[in-house]
């Protein structure tokens, strides 16, 4: 028998990035590092000037990348004891879209003395919010030059997040950074570069960020003159037509990577991934009618189909944007954790607080003990879940959150309880608009920081889908799906495998624990789920604009 | 010069009763005295058994409000210092309807040992809410026995809390306890029967809770007998025709009463009246157009009109129920103060808790602070201040509240702000409501405990309704009422007065300080209140009875 073989996943998160090392033929984790990005999230003075920030900017440093790389890689390696000859493929994912310009070597702008002191220089991270008038503009100018069908791709919208609202707000604001940058590229696409010396563009990132498909390529420079005549030419001036599936290997490891790293020179590394698109694999899943929710502040439903369908709301549709040879479907709720926050920091009172303390619980728990205790209906009260607007299915910003039924006799608790409900009636919301569009839901794996925290939650959104969940093994979902990728990269020839889902098959598992429906809860559900989808559409289909008309108010009357 | 004289108010509250001496030629208050009623709400046991009370039962003993004669009037005199010799008059207001079931002479039955352990020989609190079955079919037969254009003088529904489905209820529940009693009487006419031993109806509420009517007396036998043949005779047998105008010499201080009181034998007696109706002409209104509001945990609307008008909604109209001579008008909203309540207790984070303590404010005075800071609009909140059901004008218990415009961003004192709002927007209504049904509101005075508890809250209702508003100097507004309709049954030749107007020009007077509509706020506001009565509709009016829905889901969920 010979020796194992290792891969190695770089997870690349908002303020710091995760290595960890597995074994290939189990998945099994030996170690894992975080390396925290000293830069942080650069919102507020550009590093070590006095330059303010707008209030939408969110940039980044590209250095903090290369420091996680040296700094998580050499220390998984040194706590497993692995031998570099042993690590076969390295895999990266990232948060997206995070963007930068370049020179054609690949350096940073941000990097050049002459262009250090401008913002634009920099990365821009995914929420950096300031090209919302370009986004704005773009999906305006795409519906009536003729290129609507490309936003239907997008549930209808293209996002000021994305790549080409951030790659036009440089032009419009610095045309001379515009003008200096050789190459505008996803930091996903860009460290994978610094690794391997090669520039590759992923499919994922291209397809979900940068309006790219498989079948029609990016859209035509009449598209770009459309916008600006300065942007004309940018996918062939800018960036590369050549689009890599995602597991193909993007290069090997350079000399100057090795050095970083300890890894040995020419390791196969994989192409650029995404955060929630590379857990899915991660996360057994590599067919279809199983739906992969990243569930956290927000969740990314993650679901692959039979064919390219037209589902409407949807973040995206892209072939072979999350596995190869099948079309992924991103949906999201871009407000899930973020309420039960949001409730506990504004609305929870000081004799729940002292509770709280006196039983050893976090208040979250205390919380989820108390509203363990309701059954479904039990408080009356019913809510909308648009604190931060509706992604997934209306793609509506200017939504805000709703509750009713309150009495002199409601208590915190049933009020958490309700935002929680509402939240999974915004999950079944999505599933139902996927399955009446021919991608077919069957069952839930959920992952990321919820599942763990929360099991009342788990098992609501199990009564209210009607579907069971299944949470994964790992908890390091991201970095297992890169280390995944890496194993892909390197090929069965060098004991990793050829294709993703063989990874997967081996490399990836689920808990024996699950959440199956209650069919008693959910009879109850599906009543309460009937009014929510009255409420819903009522608020946010055009019945009565009353969120969107005191937004507007609360702006004019802050401004006057 | 001769001496001063004065007058007596007695004010019996839900848990103590308050007398005030009072100098008849300008009201100033010479002494207070607070008389806590041993027995208070009997809602557990019957005093004295191990007899359980059904939960929505609220009783109380009589003894209890002699026991405030005895007590609370010999300390006003006392402390006063004022000769017994120079009080011409006494009047005193009570809860309503608040009744019970007594001997020919007077005994309670609940005095009696034969009849002390049933509890429905005991007096029926205004907040007993156990009579809703007998309320219900009232309504109903009422409307299909032809009888139904009584109740439209009520807002279209007869409450539960009223004088004829308690009457009722001890028929259905303990016939021997009906039959026993040969007098049905409110506790306000009791009172008075035990201090001149002469047994008067107040045509307050005779009118406002027994469905008394100036021109078309009490309802016909034909209408009791279709809701119980045991009840066709119901006034003839145990209640009277003749009903008293207000501030009519209902007799004279007994002699037993004046060994109770220190009190003259022979010193008039007013009739009785309600605490929130003899607060109108103490608040200085004795005219149209000048809406008296009542502002605690609930707010008691009073205005008189020109004529008997029918408005939607209302709790009540009646000819000489507030004043004489002229139509009284009574609307409700059924939870204003509770609001705010209900708020600091299950909302307001530890952090506030301790901001407060460490500014020396209680939270309403801090969230207060906070909340004055906001321009209206500038929290994009709006809610329905139905957290306890609507009084007017939908009259539906069932209705709950609804709050939208949440975001990640809103603070506590942004949802106090809106619940403030919402009252406000709910009072607007109901003076709307008058306004279109040629009931005219020029301006507001507003009593109770909000006026001097929150100056923001005052300030929201005169920007939201326009109007200004006015308050009045007394604070003990209902005992100051009383005694001004004490030295009214005195009358002029007695050095009182011969009409509630004249005492309540000499006697009752506003403060310096009101409250102006702002334009600018009022403006914002009427968009707002706008967006309020879409929502009110669609809630409240059946476009969605979700509410309803859930309330129903709710209860069966808690039974099963």
């Amino acid at each position: 028998m010979t020796a194992s073989k290792y891969a190695i996943g770089v997870d690349f998160g908002t303020l710091s990035g995760r290595a960890v090392i597995v074994d290939v033929a189990n998945g099994k984790e030996l170690a894992t590092a975080v390396h925290d990005y000293s830069n942080e999230v650069i919102d507020e003075f550009l590093p070590g000037t006095d330059i303010r920030l707008d209030p939408d900017w969110a940039l980044q440093d590209p250095n903090d990348y290369i420091e996680v790389f040296k700094n998580a890689i050499p220390a998984v390696l040194e706590t497993s004891g692995v031998d570099p000859g042993d690590v076969i493929g390295v895999g990266i994912d990232f948060t997206a879209c995070t963007m930068l310009p370049t020179k054609a070597d690949g350096t940073p702008l941000s990097f050049l003395p002459e262009w250090r002191d401008n913002p634009h220089a920099w990365v821009k991270l995914w929420k950096h919010h300031a090209a919302q008038p370009e986004a704005n503009q773009l999906n305006e100018i795409a519906r009536l030059s003729g290129f609507g069908a490309i936003l239907d791709r997008y549930g209808g919208k293209i996002s000021s997040e994305w790549f080409f609202p951030k790659a036009w707000q440089i032009l419009d604001e610095a045309p001379e950074v515009y003008a200096a940058a050789d190459r505008l590229i996803e930091a996903a696409d860009w460290v994978v570069w610094q690794l391997t010396g090669e520039e590759t563009r992923n499919s994922c990132t291209a397809g979900y960020k940068a309006m790219w498909s498989k079948s029609e390529g990016f859209p035509p420079p009449a598209f770009f003159k459309a916008l600006d005549p300065g942007l004309e030419n940018i996918v062939d001036e800018k960036m590369k037509r050549e689009i890599m599936p995602l597991g193909a290997r993007a290069g090997g490891i350079t000399s100057q990577a090795a050095g970083w790293t300890d890894l040995k020179e020419g390791t196969a590394v994989a192409v650029a991934n995404v955060d929630a698109h590379v857990a899915v694999p991660a996360a057994t899943v590599t067919d279809t009618a199983r739906m992969v929710m990243i569930m956290g502040t927000s969740i990314c439903h993650m679901v692959v189909g039979e064919s390219e369908e037209i589902v409407p709301g949807m973040c995206g549709v892209v072939q072979d944007g999350i596995l190869p040879d099948l079309p992924g479907f991103e949906a999201g709720q871009s407000c899930v954790g973020d309420h039960f926050q949001w409730f506990v920091e504004n609305c929870v009172p000081e004799s729940y607080e002292n509770e709280a303390r006196q039983k050893g619980l976090n208040i979250h728990e205390l919380l989820e003990e108390k509203a363990a205790a309701q059954k479904p209906g039990e408080s009356g009260l019913l809510a909308l879940d648009w604190w931060n607007g509706n992604r997934s299915v209306l793609v509506d910003v200017d939504l805000t959150g709703m509750m009713l039924g309150m009495t002199l006799l409601t208590r915190p608790e049933e009020i958490y309880r309700a935002l929680i409900e509402a939240t999974a009636y915004g999950t079944r919301l999505i599933i139902e608009t996927f399955n009446q569009n021919n991608v077919p839901i069957k069952e839930l794996i959920a992952t990321g920081g919820l599942p763990d925290r929360n099991k009342l939650l788990m098992q609501i959104y199990a009564d209210v889908t009607g579907l069971p969940i299944y949470v994964p093994e790992a908890t390091q979902i991201g970095a297992l799906g890169s280390a995944m990728h890496g194993a892909v990269a390197a090929g069965a020839a060098n004991r990793g495998y050829d294709s993703i889902v063989e990874a997967s098959l081996k490399m990836a598992r689920l808990r024996d624990e699950s959440y199956q429906p209650n069919a008693e809860n959910k009879a109850l559900y599906d009543l309460l789920f009937k009014e929510y989808v009255t409420l819903h559409d009522y608020f946010g289909r055009g019945d009565n604009d009353v969120m969107k008309r005191l937004k507007e108010l609360k702006s004019e009357v802050i401004n006057s």
